[in-house]
């Protein structure tokens, strides 16, 4: 049998350097030693790798904490430093953004109110702002990959394929949008509560948590799954919708908490919900019930999904997971009353920032995909900085 | 570096018998040549394993199909009869049993009618001896693993958590009582829905798909999904339980055919709903108003998985699949209703053997997970026919 000629040497070498970043990403700050163990590459191998890859930008040499005598261990680094990744979340009320690093170690954040009737040139206007400050508010020049959620269905291809809540917001290719708007970066999008969710799975409330429903409790509602670890979109993307099942008019509770009576008139709309939580911590009566009434109705699309894929933790997010301690309780009670088997409620621990974090992942994963799943070609050199 | 050891060794020869086997049994009757390749081993140590598999019982040299000059190819075959399981169906209304050969192939089946008021000993008898029926018309001896369905819930442990539909049921643990009877078989338990939907995926209706929800229709109703190609039972088992849900009256939806006025009043209980479908396909108007309201009713349950899950494919089980042609349609103009994606509509392809197959299927599983995966210990001699 013929040796391996010079295109499976080349493939040979591509498949090491992918490894040995792999173990020293995984690993923090791995002597050569443990490098050689975990990848199962020989010493030679690995040292070559790692002077190529110091080379090229990816790792860096530093001194270990010293254990014992003698001269000091050297220890490996991924710099995650060489890159940048953003997340942007497009809603009715708002956009965020977040810039992490490639470790996705937030640098900085940004967050601009919106009008639900602003115009769809205007809001993407003020997206692409948002993204520009919060770039330049962490020092990082153009972002490698950028993760955007909104509110509606979005398609594989990043197009937004329905959307009520916000006008002219059907139709609309993000993904395209962004692109042209980045390039060369990667553009990734998705649902919004999607990306909460699998924000919410990878560094929140639900690490560790193969299973489980976030339900987006705010001035919007949502839904959305982790199964087996990972993020259900579903067959066309519709998971979670319940907007047309009769009975299920959880879009609707949040009117529980705007007419509540306890909330003076002259509160405007955007902060008459969280008003009415404040009133009922307070003790009055009819704001109390306010809140029952909203976590009832929000009750019916949880135990909706809970009763069907039974899962292991529910996440209350949105902005209302702030309330946690008037919602969690009466909505446990609810669910034992709708659903056979009831799950561990959490509230969200990510707050306001929950999907723009869940673009942060959403691009963090598609720079994985690209550079380490995809092992053909040399990995780039980080004098250029992007993909 | 020291060579591998005497441990080591073992363990390699292991691992090389269920490549080979797998290979085997994928590839149907490959020769020698085919299997190396698909195998990635030596021909040498691939020979050596033949010998070794075909002295113990699990594959044999059989001649190929000749395709040319020469002395004719050997080729060979996994001994799908050197080993049977079986599969049991335990319901209110009656209990099958099915026994297959170690590819699936079904070489027996048993029906046994029973009424839903049995006592729990009584129907554990009338299992057992439908399961000996069936062995005995098999051909078969004991069966090397028996994969069990029932109504109601049912644990990791093979317990059954929950079942309305026959007295006695809760707390039972099916599994160890057919251990017990059965020893030294694997034995499998779970929900009979589960075990259809396992078999619809696997030589039914939704071979190939891999999102599916199937909505048991017949004297019982049940709600079982397939994302990612696996079964989803849940966190605790109830994965598809909507039995608390409110607004979903499906288990009633057959109250609509039992009392059309267009089946006669002597037509028993169980045989009305099959009648009433009879009686529409004739064109009775009454009949016809029964089963669009007892399809509406069903509508509301299947909407509200397809809702949740978003799958690619909607199975109709359960005995009244007979009757797609009456079912399917109007369920799917409900569902546009309900849903904001409509998934395709197929008839269950299996019939009322679909939960004994999914019996079937489970075994068959459980031992490749015992033989394949597992691989410590030599594969045993088929001489002793059993695991």
């Amino acid at each position: 049998m013929p040796g391996p000629g010079g295109g499976d040497l080349a493939r040979l070498r591509q498949l090491n350097e992918r490894t040995v970043l792999r173990v020293v990403r995984e690993a923090g700050r791995p002597r050569v030693a443990e490098i050689v163990a975990a990848s199962g590459l020989g010493r030679t191998v690995v040292e070559e790798v790692l002077q190529s890859l110091a080379g090229r930008g990816w790792l860096v040499e530093e001194p270990a904490a010293v254990t014992g005598r003698g001269r000091p261990a050297r220890a490996w680094r991924f710099r995650a430093e060489a890159g940048h990744v953003a997340g942007l979340d497009i809603g009715a009320h708002g956009v965020r953004a977040v810039v992490a690093d490639l470790s996705g170690h937030v640098l900085a954040t940004v967050h601009e109110r919106t009008t639900p009737a602003l115009t769809r040139q205007k809001r993407l206007r003020t997206a692409g702002a948002a993204l520009d400050t919060c770039l330049s508010e962490a020092g990082a020049p153009a972002p490698w990959a950028l993760g955007v959620g909104t509110t509606g269905q979005v398609d594989a291809t990043g197009r937004v394929t329905h959307c009520n809540a916000i006008p002219g917001w059907t139709g609309l290719d993000l993904a395209a949008h962004f692109r042209a708007a980045t390039a060369p970066a990667l553009v990734v999008v998705d649902n919004d509560s999607q990306l909460a969710a699998l924000a919410e799975h990878r560094r929140g409330a639900a690490v560790g948590v193969g299973d489980l429903v976030l339900m987006q409790a705010g001035l919007r509602t949502g839904m959305a799954m982790i199964l087996d670890g990972r993020l259900r979109r579903g067959s066309h993307g519709a998971a979670g919708d319940l907007s047309l099942l009769r009975g299920v008019a959880w879009e609707a509770a949040i009117e529980h908490l705007h007419r509540c009576p306890d909330v003076p008139a002259d509160v405007p709309g955007v902060d008459r919900a969280e008003r009415a939580f404040a009133e009922a911590r307070a003790g009055r009566p009819r704001a109390r019930t306010a809140v029952r009434r909203y976590v009832r109705a929000m009750a019916v699309a949880a135990a909706t999904a809970v009763s069907v894929v039974d899962p292991a933790l529910l996440v209350v997010g949105g902005a209302f997971s702030r309330s946690a301690d008037l919602i969690c309780e009466p909505l446990a009670e609810e669910l034992s009353r709708l659903c056979s088997s009831v799950p561990e409620i959490r509230a969200s621990t990510l707050g306001a920032e929950c999907a723009a974090l869940g673009g942060v992942a959403l691009a963090l994963d598609g720079i994985d995909r690209r550079l380490l799943a995809d092992s053909r070609g040399r990995l780039p050199d980080l004098g250029v900085n992007s993909l």
